[in-house]
């Protein structure tokens, strides 16, 4: 089940004009709610705020916006003790035509979904990905956030339907390994732990900043650099990372596998120290 | 005014969890209304087709289609001797999530607004354009066809705000010339006329197909082909292309001016004998 709020109020529908419906015209996230709590609440807010910033939308009031959630999460019925938050900013309805009115407020509303864990096994034994054959073009402007311009994610989810395969690996229009549909990827040669960089296109996610953050706490460096796919398929061990789930360790990509789990269990360790419940497995 | 219609009853909103507003996962098409009827209706048609198609949504059916637009055009208040009907194809509504549903039908809505007629000034004395700094990515599986994710055209139109600029060009992220935010644009060097090749992003205007169509029917030439925007600058003329409007003039680019009228005058000419009555001018 799922319920959607708007300025504390139960929200089903919105105008058809919205420009979201109209252009992709705005911004989400998506938010792991965890003992009714926002978990990574500021990662989420800042990167929403780089978002209008780059967007040229108003800036938002994250306290406001806060308050917000916490009324959707208080008025919904769906389960708040492990549930996931959208939120969902859309510049303001104007004129027809791409250029946006003066309207200097967005449209900002917050649907809350029933989530449940992934299986204990997924942790374990690792998941199993897939090379996308759909590309993400380099585009600067938008790297990094996220918008609601989506379509080459959707276009890469629909190229599988097998539910054995849990995530596709997505590739930049120059054959650079970028991220997951839904996650960022991490891989680990020997000593070296890399993580390919999020300038050009793809989403720098909130938890890839945790593992980030705590690997680098821990003394660990990350190489954040270009990273081929042939890299990628030569590592000793690959995980992924997503707001939701933490990371999981990637058992296999397409045909190649990796036994190793190291460094996954370092990383769920240091996630589960900082609060990430799903990887104390 | 404007009014929206669904499987031919008015329509003031759209489910929250639409796919267009939280992907942009679809695509529209903008068709001029002239004397009740849709204009250059099989362009359209044929370039949502192949829309669907690239993008695996399911395939349409365009008599049904053209009988949902001709009952709201008869439903509408909106005056439909002149108008703008804008079609919206969203992907159906699923699961949170990337993923699509298995859901073989997609959602329709039409949108018919008021319109007016360009000043003949424009076609007369050309219009103003600037270069837009906001890069097309390239993205071969999306170009041509008209999806609704158009951030990249939204960012380039809130570039400017001064009214006496018509229009944007924009440039792909290979410095190339590719189209206008809303326009498909043609140059004129000597006996030479050239338009942007459409293949790695931008739009394939209808207007721009009708243009190639009638200057081959009057034998000449149009390469279509890469374009460096410094070609664009040192041509003798350029004009622009959109659906709406037919063709003007482009009598600046930045602080470039372009004296000669002679190609897009004829092509007016064409135009206007295949019933842009904008074109009679």
């Amino acid at each position: 089940m799922s319920d959607w709020y708007a300025q504390g109020a139960p929200l089903d529908a919105i105008p058809v004009d919205d420009r979201a419906a109209q252009y992709g015209d705005g911004l989400f996230e998506t938010v792991a709610i965890r003992h009714g709590e926002p978990r990574f609440w500021s990662s989420h807010c800042e990167r929403l705020t780089i978002g209008c910033d780059r967007m040229g939308l108003p800036a938002l009031d994250s306290d406001l916006l806060l308050s917000q959630l916490r009324s959707a999460i208080e008025q919904s019925e769906v389960d708040s003790r492990f549930a996931t938050a959208k939120i969902v900013v859309a510049a303001a309805v104007g004129q027809r035509g791409y250029q946006r009115t003066t309207e200097d407020r967005s449209s900002i509303r917050i649907g809350l979904f029933d989530s449940k864990q992934l299986a204990a096994e997924a942790y374990q034994a690792g998941i199993a990905a897939r090379v996308c054959q759909t590309r993400l073009a380099i585009q600067p402007a938008l790297a990094g956030i996220k918008s609601l311009n989506r379509l080459e994610q959707v276009l890469a989810r629909a190229e599988w339907d097998d539910p054995s395969v849990f995530e596709g690996l997505m590739l930049d229009t120059d054959d650079r390994l970028i991220c997951g549909t839904m996650s960022n990827v991490f891989l680990c040669s020997g000593n070296s732990i890399v993580t390919p960089a999020i300038t050009r296109c793809g989403i720098a996610g909130v938890m890839r900043r945790q593992v980030l953050a705590e690997l680098e706490k821990a003394g660990r460096t990350v190489d954040v650099r270009d990273v081929e796919i042939a890299e990628l398929m030569n590592a000793d061990e690959v995980f992924i990372s997503n707001s939701q789930f933490g990371i999981v360790p990637v058992d296999r990509v397409n045909a190649a596998r990796f036994a190793q789990r190291d460094v996954s269990r370092e990383v769920m360790g240091l996630l589960s120290s900082i609060g990430v419940e799903e990887c104390s497995i």
